[in-house]
């Protein structure tokens, strides 16, 4: 009995402690309309320093930074969160330094299949796309489909008649042509052990900057909404038709107004299986994790755990960012209200 | 100080309590070896009593009758939960009465294109296939995609061709054919207010059991493993190449060893948005929620509120079975180690 009226007693103490934490994050979040920001990702994988040359690493560091001034520049004007991601990706779907859009990875077909997705966080509302090979950019595609369909995903040829009705800009598969990632598919072509008609076997996949990566956006606009994006070229040398977590709603992108928008890059596979961005939102919902907690249990603890290598970019809704990333590098960075775009390629430490 | 340590004090007596009562739950789930089961759907929509026939209403029950008695047979037979889920599956799949395989329903295009997903809950390991066009079984390629390649989905013409390498059973577009849904897709076309070449706009999306639904199967064997899947031919009238819930992992259908097995049906756009089979696991993962709880939270609370329809037959780890559902009716049923099966249409208090 003493020991029972301790427990209850103790129980309603930790609840009344957890009571007035969650109503001081109430009270922030509503007083926070002038806070704003945008986070962004160009990918994950093996990037080490002494693979960079100068110049290479200058130019990743310049587009990165025009990136987040472009989103910036909507925000601050009292734009949209859905129009400051569209824009930024778009910035880095036209740049051959990433795999998406121009630049994007070949598949073992010698054939180029882009994925894109788009979610808005006031709503719940999404847009998807998957296998097009004509669309300049997936992601505008991936918005027309949220806002013009009845539909949340669209893939392949239907996906891309979708474009023509809607006069997206289309280019020929050898607009997203570089030499650079033709080598990668010809050299993974040559390496591949066991090559058979089927495919590389599961454990002969191994994540490199060269053959993965994405690009992925988070914003939180002045009127404080959520949004997030991720758009790729895929995986090189993968099966003509393989689908990876970009497109897929709650595995490479989630927002939601209550907690955090996400964009994740890395092995899809294991995004897709552990629904990384969704599990991300979820943590904060049901536990009320802050976005660095949430979001360090799913990359360094959940994904690491299942084997995955990858990492993920997020913003709160009070403006929060996190970047966490088991790999060696990712290109990433943020923007906040003052406007300084802070860009950062390699570990932390390093 | 008087206060900290108090507070601390009630922390510490809160975890170990926390941590006798989950050490109480391990003991539970491991002498539950003789605890089995399954439970499945054949879609769910305005299925009144009504508009049936008696001869059509027995139809439905004996056939979603034979689909648990097969799984029950490989269940009871030391079987897997993953080879019950998919032996399942193909009795439904093969039956004209549901939506998917034989009897899958019509794009907008007069063709047809058939998704499928399953999902281990004891490795996480999951397949899934969208727009394939000549597969006679897509929950067997779905699994074979877990098996036998690197990769969680793929779709269309890669999918198609992998069925191939694999030699799994294909059929010509003519064998999906039954007049109803042929009559469904005209009179669909009729019916349409506003006719675009876009397809309907999104506030013309109305769910009825003759243009939607789905099959589904979750399944916990004596091991203790769960196991989910689901199948489907679609949409009526959809533009060709939108992909619904049904493929995608966490939306339509996810299982985990740890939580639940769930699939779903319904209004697949909404069930994408909200991430409902991984939204059950979440809810009971991270708030101890009941099964019963988490589903009737996701399907009577959150879709609902969203504006979708639908629902969700799920097992947990302990046997116990939810088939929340807020449409007229849904096809559903279960079956536990007694052998019975129990096959439901309408409400249950009807």
């Amino acid at each position: 009995m003493a020991l029972n009226s301790k427990f209850f007693g103790s129980i309603i103490l930790t609840l009344l402690c957890l009571t007035l934490l969650s109503h001081g994050n109430q009270a922030h979040a509503q007083k926070t309309n002038s806070v704003f920001g945008m986070v962004i990702h160009g990918g994950a994988g093996t990037i080490l320093k002494k693979n960079m040359t100068p110049e290479l690493e200058q130019a990743y560091q310049v587009k990165l930074k025009e990136a987040l001034q472009t989103g910036y520049a909507i925000l601050e004007n009292n734009g949209s969160s859905m129009d400051a991601v569209e824009a930024t990706l778009k910035i880095l779907e036209n740049s051959p330094l990433f795999n998406a859009g121009k630049g994007a990875v070949f598949t073992g077909d010698g054939t180029h299949e882009l994925d894109a997705s788009i979610m808005d966080g006031k709503t719940l509302q999404a847009g998807a796309v998957a296998g097009v090979k004509h669309v300049k950019n997936p992601i505008a595609l991936a918005r027309l489909v949220l806002e013009k369909s009845p539909h949340v995903m669209m893939v392949g040829d239907g996906a891309e008649e979708f474009a023509v009705q809607h006069h997206l800009e289309r280019v020929s598969q050898y607009y997203f042509y570089t030499e650079k990632r033709w080598k990668s598919l010809q050299k993974r072509k040559n390496a591949a052990v066991k090559k058979t008609t089927m495919g590389p076997k599961k454990e002969n996949i191994k994540l490199t900057d060269k053959e993965e990566g994405t690009v992925g956006a988070a914003a939180l606009d002045k009127e404080g909404n959520l949004a997030a994006g991720t758009s790729t070229g895929g995986m090189t040398n993968k099966m003509f038709g393989r689908v990876g977590d970009s497109p897929i709603i709650g595995a490479g992108t989630y927002a939601n107004n209550q907690t955090c928008a996400v964009s994740g890059t890395g092995h899809g596979e294991y995004f897709m299986r552990l629904l990384v961005a969704y599990d991300i939102h979820a943590l904060m919902a049901y536990q009320g994790k802050s976005l660095k907690e949430a979001a360090n249990t799913v990359i360094m603890k959940k994904l690491e755990e299942l084997g995955g290598t990858g990492g993920i970019i997020a913003i709160d809704k009070d403006g929060n960012i996190a970047m966490p990333f088991n790999t060696a590098g990712m290109y990433r960075g943020y923007i906040r209200e003052n406007g300084e775009a802070i860009v950062k390629i390699y570990q932390d430490k390093d």
